[in-house]
């Protein structure tokens, strides 16, 4: 069975998933940047950001099993850029350039309705306006059997969460502590929602979690 | 110079450092045993319980260190008994029977006075009502030149960090979603207030994690 997928999904010890006030000039907030150094540091992120070289140890393991069998993504909109509110008109085209990392269909969450974009790579951009059931539901069918990837954000997340919509979640902890932030954990009750936690790996740079949901727990 | 630190401090994945709805039965709240079970299975937990065996590996030796120049500690009142309010009496003497395990002075931070109580073994519980730095100051004087421990909750840790008195925290994060409970984190800036993270060692049962102020972070 396919199933929702959130991977190599980074968190601080103080439980943060992002940093405030993001910007083009912070993608993920200020300070976010430091919870993603593991995967930075990765064969699997090297090679898809077109570098030779990175880690291959627990680290890469995981990375690379976040990209495996992965036939669409969903994304929050602030995933997708910085803009707030309606488009102001067709220029931005997602953080990563003409042929970005996906090569599969993304499903962006926005409340603002906006024409699909084509890119290079297989990347296609879809605007979904009928919320995180509708994108789920287009993903599937666009992901050919594959799994569906929900890359973020922090507010995403929580939402499919609470929905009980999310298979299993890899959480990578980075041993930093961010102070401000987006709360990932913050008045979800996990194990009410199904959610049972795995002993954690460790990898060079981060400890890595698996969260799967009981098959009880669907709901 | 002797230090006010907080050891072997268990959190959940999800942050929480101890379950709702403390009583007689639930020591540590409803589901909050589960945080501690790296430490009941320690060598050194197992030795203060008057019980032989347990573990011997990086769990123990963060158990060991928790214990090491200890002179004296601090403790919030429902770490002392699941009584709330005035004192009825004074036939509650603490969780842990004529023999406590900490054979050294303990502060009792509590609203209601009450007179001091010897117990066997070198532990004499003292009744603090002039607030945390007054516990602090007389736990000091107490501790003859070694550390003061501060045992909890979470409510008088996250005290404690506000007031940036608190030199080294050794976290332990246990791999379990507790869902409802006392979160430690959340509204805390630990940057901001001088804190920074240690890479984590990987325990048998628990990963930890050292965060201690930077000199400039005093205030």
């Amino acid at each position: 069975m396919p199933q929702l997928r959130v991977a190599a999904f980074s968190i601080s010890l103080d439980g943060l998933g992002a940093g405030l006030r993001q910007s083009l000039e912070h993608p993920l907030g200020v300070g976010g940047m430091a919870l993603h150094r593991w995967a930075f540091a990765t064969r699997s992120f090297r090679r898809m950001h077109g570098e030779d070289g990175g880690s291959t140890g627990v680290d890469e393991d995981f990375a690379a099993r976040s990209f495996a069998n992965v036939g669409a993504w969903i994304l929050g909109r602030n995933m997708f850029g910085p803009i707030r509110g309606p488009w102001p008109d067709t220029q931005w085209r997602g953080w990563w350039g003409e042929n970005p990392p996906y090569h599969v269909p993304v499903f962006v969450l926005t409340h603002h309705p906006r024409d699909a974009i084509e890119m290079q790579g297989g990347t296609t951009f879809h605007f979904v306006t009928g919320g995180i059931h509708e994108a789920l539901n287009r993903a599937f069918d666009a992901a050919g059997g594959k799994d569906v990837r929900l890359g973020g954000g922090v507010g995403v997340v929580r939402q499919y969460l609470a929905a009980r919509l999310i298979d299993e979640i890899h959480l990578a902890l980075s041993p930093v502590l961010l102070g401000q932030g987006e709360p990932l954990f913050a008045g979800l009750d996990l194990p009410a929602l199904g959610y049972r936690c795995s002993p954690p790996a460790t990898g060079e740079l981060a400890t890595h979690f698996l969260l799967h949901r009981d098959e009880g727990g669907a709901g």
